[in-house]
């Protein structure tokens, strides 16, 4: 009854590859089905002006989308002048997300920045930044740890996201672009690899919803992550 | 226990007056205790372009905080030429949370822009926005029927939200800034009149958070949700 | 014979609300007829960089318009990324004119912002945004002086403003939007409490004028800022 | 007494040369003093689409200064993405000046856009545009009427402006930048070559001023303007 | 002597490797060495503007680099709000390049987009992005043939792209970045299949050249494209 | 054959006033034909950022064209709040071909900025602009060696340049707009005043071209530049 012939609670096929950047201090490719993220990890040695003096360090993120990426040619927002909309409000999540699993005082005053660049897109392209964005992030952690940069792990448990949904009258796990776009409900869940809540965004998009679902939906993701963190620890293995 | 001495449950004093905006086909002042928002509707008789000839209306948002509306000044963003990524995030979410109660066949095509402009700001803005706005689309829908621009009411139930959090470990309704900028969770629960869902966002910000604190949470929005749409029903009446 | 029913001289219904907005150091709502303008005023501790150092202070202003403030919707500058040449005109002057009745030595290595929001407009926004953010100035500077933070007061003056034309072949005072539109010559005069000009532009819009023209608007500007001087005089006592 | 050595109502020496750009429908170089400004008028068969339908013509104006037209270089506005407030009110002035003196049926649906580039800068350059740009359209009319585009004459008259300002206590006529950036009051009169007033722009810089002030300045500018109408009639002969 | 340890004519390894991006009508991913760039050609059935009616297409390119393409992460275009001097020069580079290779009234009335992005950067991006682009560009007319949307191939020719330099007094082929960075000339060489020029970019960094270095550094070219012809023939058999 | 009359290898008259803006630090005005450009040079005592300490100094252009330059009007880049890709890429060039004559440790921590604004266009204003740019530059320089800011020579040779190129199969020297406008290929060289080369760019515009082309086109330009040096070396004199 799903478009790609997949059970209900059946996530796509997932595939970290590490290391695929040179320059960066952390990089991966997600590949989630047919969606695929560059993600790489900066480490900046200064942390943003609020931060200075107070010992704590910051994450943050930037998504993006090369034009092709979709169906349709989207237009470039570097030649456009000005992020979208849906751009602003994805990496805003991505930093929140990620910030969210971070030991700030044990990162100390410096910032790493996370880059998400969907080079394939077909839905659920928000989380699969979160997921391989947290890889990225773990291999610069890393990085930082061995250099004796730091001494303590910031990051003490992993973080991965999956979006669920209610499809012509069902809730399923991991939509893709054709589930996505036809779905009523669309939900984003981000947790920890303990199974702690980080986000929920749920939206009605063509029917309310009701609290049953919620939990439904709930049920779904928490299976879900914990086969991306399992995706995640063996990609950094 | 809480900065403003409310209950856990309690909120803050809610008014709503219409008719503040004389050039406006819907317009309300909406207050949740010293949150102060300016909503207006405006009727525009072409939907947008992606819309001709399907029969369908539209309904968007957009929101504003005058500078000074917050304790230190915002820079104005038509200065700085560039809506923050904050505010995107909130015109989308009040765009689509009041797109999620329109029968937009009903309303035919045409479009409907709220604007929301903070007046002042103690926390919830954009729930305000939303509670109000939709007053302001009501009276906007009530003046087409009246003028039998259409012959079906577009908006079969109220829309209303609320945000709660998680403040020094414990549940609370109806955030203002004070316990808004130290919660640990925080989130917005949108609801019809009838109690449905139409959006949840919850935010770990220093902490994450249990399955059973999501439901905690949503027990403390359905309730006040529901004087919301009380304060909405008087106001319109 | 004017649209209003008022006579040649005769001054739309002023009020003054002081206090209006709880973060500002100094804030009013100003009523002039159905022109209504929020004015607040911020104190910032730093002058703009070209006067460190000088012992002088600074106070300059900001302009803007809700987007329904007008009978058709105008688009919000913050979405289009520009203010546009009226507005930026129009903040320019309001600062200039307040400028002119400062003692900015007595001021002090200060700033003070005023922004000038027009909520609902019927003509006449700039000369509502200058009477009224004098008030908002003044508020600020009294705290300043209760704070000791300065000791000799800045403002030696009111300062107030109006704006007259011919219409209909006729000079009139304080044009509402009907006759704004229509007038052939349109003028704002900006005056002290003792009568000194301050700044004064007059346009040909439909029809050139003569020099007795340019002397009998003045006359009425005259006589309508000493109302206006008395109505800031009772919001501020 | 003043810098230049002039006497109170002396105005500089002031040139205007025609045809000096191939391209341009109508063209001039003014120098008034040491304030060089390019003038070229467009004719564009197209009036603005406000105007579609209505019979009438527009005349807008563009203005821009060189970078190194000033004393110490200017940061160029294409480089830095934005006209500045003080451009944008020096062109809309431009326009609704010229447009002023516009018998715009007699121009008939079409545009002319009159561009006025700042060569070099020494004070009054707004004036010297306003002036220059005249003898600009007059050259495009001229054109328009020799190839019997339009047929009855769109320019009843000459527009020319002239600054005046308080200096050193005086009022002095056409003040060049030395007494610009001293003067107390800054003013700029633009008259019809009749001498009926298009537009009257009167600034307190330091110190307020007086009504009879107001009158000396014009009584100066009326004069001035006389000279500048006389430099017209010589360029276009 | 050179860092690579390659010999004065010896290119870098060079792979194209097609189908990559699932949506575009052409994609490959080329790697000069450390250089990897992601092409895609999207057909738009609809010319720019100024060809309506001409019977004539286009080609235009995109270019892009990720942020951590780079040594030191540069600032993504999309959130500075504008692309930098670099970009666009070597985006126009790109679409004249290739568009010299068209023959643009067999390809009729449609536009064909090629993007390139960078997505690891060591050298000479913009020459494997004409060498990339081209075949996503030959994989998008494939398509247009195959569909019979065109009957006769807008494509003659192969297009390739190749730098030379001086370096350390040695003219040499393919720069990678540690030689780009420290050449006293750098050139850029565009040939077609069959060696003719289609654009030749020669600049002196840090030392003027003769005419016979500007021989030599063809010589160098010309032997570079032709592998670089063998390697898109390669990958499109 | 040429539109113009001239013989293939024949240039337009040059010439060039300097002294044309009082208050540059050198300034010339260059007229090629009917190509005229205004060329000023800002010496500024501190160097771009990543020069200091570092002993070097910077040159810098920055092109624009008045919009009536041109046969219709250009938009003015200003006004639409963006340089257009030919602009930035022009201003590179003049920038890269003037620091390539420049001894950047004679010049000592000082940026020198050459500005380039185009007062009437006919083809090859960028040439005209380089050649002209140097003047300026030559000019400043001698200031500062005068004022004995500094003691040795920044400037060992002088920068010129031309544009070649192949018009009705014929190669020509010097193209005016007709002929650039139908020219197969079109080349601009810039060479030093003993004939170095700094900088080549050859395009194809409507016909590759072959290597033996590219050899008689530097034989004409040679002889062009000669004459540009020729006119250089009179103007500053």
């Amino acid at each position: 009854m799903r478009p790609s012939g997949r059970k209900l609670d059946e996530m796509r096929t997932v595939s970290i590859e590490t290391g695929v950047v040179k320059h960066a201090e952390g990089s991966c490719l997600i590949k989630v089905g047919d969606t695929h993220v560059l993600c790489t990890a900066t480490i900046e040695d200064r942390p943003p002006p609020f931060l200075k003096g107070t010992g704590l360090g910051w994450v943050t993120a930037e998504y993006g989308m090369l034009p092709r990426a979709t169906g349709s040619r989207t237009r470039r927002e570097a030649a456009t002048g000005k992020q979208q909309g849906r751009t602003v409000e994805i990496q805003r999540l991505i930093g929140r997300a990620l910030r969210a699993g971070v030991d700030r005082a044990a990162l100390g005053e410096r910032q790493i920045v996370i880059d998400c660049d969907v080079l394939q897109a077909d839905g659920g392209t928000r989380c699969a930044a979160i997921t391989g964005g947290w890889v990225a992030l773990r291999l610069a952690a890393n990085r930082l740890l061995q250099t004796r940069a730091i001494t303590s792990d910031p990051l003490p448990d992993h973080i991965a996201a999956v979006s669920c949904g209610i499809y012509a009258g069902q809730t399923v796990l991991d939509l893709d672009y054709a589930e996505d776009s036809a779905a009523g409900t669309d939900s984003n869940f981000i947790l920890t690899g303990r199974g702690r809540l980080v986000e929920v965004q749920m939206s009605a998009e063509g029917a309310t919803f009701a609290r049953e679902d919620m939990n439904r939906l709930l049920d779904l993701a928490e299976a879900g992550v914990q086969q991306l963190v399992a995706a995640q620890k063996a990609a950094i293995a």
